[in-house]
């Protein structure tokens, strides 16, 4: 009877705080920029930027100062954003996890530029990489043996280390970077964007025909259809980055530990922390750690310890929770979060299904070693197709104020979108509502 | 009697929490190389670094798990690296403080990527921005009217968009960076680290004679000499970028409040906190500001929430800590370094007179407006130069186990080199005493 108590009080809690949570989300009204492939698609309604800056307004993400704008809105009116992956849908869990995860950092600590002089990655929280080497031998997802761990403001600072670290420098031109599309749309923008002398993008991995070295970009799962990846170039000059940022059990089955030359991970779309802004590389060769650790040094100075230290908490937490797990059949992270991914991709089959303007990949049922079942991906973006004559299929479901990210910023026909699966119960909910009910 | 009991066991703390710093400090055992003009110049002793990433390792700064080690070691055959400014001389204050900053983050908040969508900064926190308008008002070192805040990871990556929004992007040919020798090291290295076809470091602005556009750089107090700087070229086809990240009253008098058209601050340098990894600019045109968002943006997703969390906490603190010592005359933040800056500043002028070897700038004495007083500049580093026929003061100094950046990096003679003033109490006393004792 205590625990019905505690549990009814603690759900009474997430509808209150959902409430108010919701209310914030309502601000962000955004109008999409279909000629912007990067990672943020917005555009602002306020023009006064200055009052913005100078005057007082609450940090608390639960703000509810523009309540009164949003909730004059009906759901039928209400555009929803799912253009960008803001990992919100994990909320719930943290606060449910209560002050388990809270940290607290004393204004004196942390204050030197160094976390551990003695390691190759200077400014990586001892902490903070252990409880990364911790996870990935709970999760099963990465061999760490024998790895360098090169920390970065997200995983997006790890790959231009990347590059930086396994460009030529020798070569009178560039060298090549390829992908196969459909590719992650900020690939090209974050490779081109200072116009380097080191590497250019070179697009379609699939289309490639230089002689010579190249870098290849393997997403697996991809971003954003989901599927699992290998390189598809095969030539000996060849040399690979693992991005396996969704490469953990709510999105796909776990078949072995991926044991690559250097791969990406992201405490976003694994945790949902995105705002920490923390990724992490399993680096084989010591030269090449030591480079992505010299570009972060010379582009940010290192990685906030602040964010380390959460992250290592946060870390820590889900380890816990699935070691816990094993022994008392409770509700790890990933057990949580695959629940929710799987109820999601049912609800937008459905939806699709009752529409009839739309399809989805199927994707084959695989056995996952973490979970220990089968299952079929549930990738944390949808990519979504629009059949019959619907040829821009972003600009069509912006029609229906649904904002997404069209086919060719991923190097591919506009007749898909990417679609976040990670936003908010109510937000998703909302979505999928809507897509069921849509005609030509 | 209370309060004199009270000094005293926070006095007996200090004590204690300073040697336990100092045990840490001292496994930061380096050795200089003299090739690297980086913002570390570390090699590191420890080989193994596999061990070392997957073996547990406490994550605390005041760790004594190496004193066995380092207290073998007596102070005449330390090394003392005093080759990068690491602001740890402030742990003593913000230790003294107490629970005043520390900071509390529940696992749940700050977990999406954004902080606030209506603001052209979308990723910077309000309550961030908040007290850096506070705080320049405080003070009186900068205009915040009128312009447009963005935050980046520390002041370094905001050059970087800096550069990004200054460039033309429509010329044949890269535009030319420039700054006045002697010039921070890390720019050139920072400039040319990816050969952008943007921008291209052109080395010292005095003798920058090619025609066309070019952005000059102003470190103003100057790192490494500390001196007020000017633009020096003064065509009508310069952009300016001011450096302000010394332009605090612990380091030189506050004549006025800076009113450039971009200015770069930093914690680092300002409150201490340099492994926050956090800066700001303040930028008068709004399609600039836009422009260093989008390449924040593309470099990094934004930026770390927890430290802009820890930040603002801080620059509350010390914003509180000013506004209280104008009606009780106590301490502040700022009058507080502005005296330990003093003495250190005293005893290095004896040292150098008692070795007669070496000299350090003069400055004129100059009215502070926020101090109230008159008094001369007492910079972050001091630029001190080898006389009579000692040509490379960097190899001397390193003869002597005192590691100091040399002239060359600057853009400078060797003659010359760098050395941080900001270094904990312990390591700074030895290196003045062995300064003292120094002959030919």
């Amino acid at each position: 009877m205590g625990k019905f108590l505690s549990v009814f009080s603690v759900r009474n809690m997430l509808v209150l705080s959902l409430a108010l949570n919701v209310s914030l989300f309502l601000r962000v009204l955004v109008l999409h920029d279909s000629q912007d492939g990067s990672f943020i698609g917005l555009r602002f309604k306020k023009q006064n930027r200055q009052q913005e800056v100078t005057s007082p307004v609450s940090h608390s993400s639960s703000s509810s100062s523009s309540s009164s704008l949003t909730m004059a809105q009906g759901d039928e009116d209400r555009i929803i954003n799912l253009d960008h992956g803001d990992p919100t849908m994990y909320e719930n869990y943290w606060q449910k996890k209560g002050d388990e995860t809270t940290i607290v950092i004393p204004g004196w600590q942390f204050i030197s530029y160094f976390s551990d002089a003695t390691n190759l990655c200077w400014f990586l929280e001892p902490e903070f990489a252990k409880q990364i080497v911790r996870l990935h031998k709970v999760v099963g997802n990465a061999v760490t043996e024998n790895r360098y761990i090169v920390v970065g403001t997200g995983s997006t600072q790890l790959y231009q280390a990347a590059l930086y670290a396994l460009s030529p420098n020798t070569e009178a031109e560039p060298i090549s970077v390829v992908s196969a599309a459909p590719f992650y749309s900020s690939y090209p923008l974050i490779t081109d964007c200072l116009k380097s002398g080191l590497y250019k993008w070179a697009g379609d991995a699939r289309s490639f025909s230089k002689k010579g070295p190249y870098i290849e970009l393997v997403t697996s799962p991809n971003n954003p259809d989901g599927f699992v990846r290998h390189s598809v170039v095969n030539r000996s000059e060849g040399i690979l980055i693992h991005d396996l940022a969704y490469y953990w059990p709510q999105y796909t089955p776990i078949s072995s530990p991926a044991n690559y030359d250097l791969m990406l991970f992201t405490v976003s779309k694994s945790t949902g922390h995105a705002g920490m802004r923390i990724g992490w590389a399993l680096v084989k060769d010591k030269e090449v750690a030591k480079k992505m650790t010299k570009y972060i040094e010379i582009n940010t100075i290192g990685v906030s310890k602040d964010s380390q230290l959460r992250a290592a908490k946060v870390l820590k937490v889900i380890s816990d929770s699935c070691e816990r797990s094993n022994i008392e059949q409770g509700d790890s992270f990933f057990e949580f979060s695959y629940r929710l991914m799987a109820k999601r991709w049912k609800q937008l089959r459905q939806a699709v299904h009752q529409s009839g303007l739309f399809s989805v990949p199927d994707f084959p049922p695989q056995s996952c070693k973490f979970l220990r079942c089968v299952f079929e991906p549930q990738p944390a973006f949808a990519w979504l197709k629009c059949e019959g004559e619907i040829e821009d299929c972003e600009s069509f479901l912006r029609g229906k104020k649904i904002l997404t990210r069209g086919g060719k910023h991923f190097g591919f026909s506009p007749k898909y979108v990417r679609i976040s699966m990670l936003d908010r119960d109510k937000n998703y909910d909302t979505f999928v509502e809507r897509m069921s009910t849509i005609r030509l």
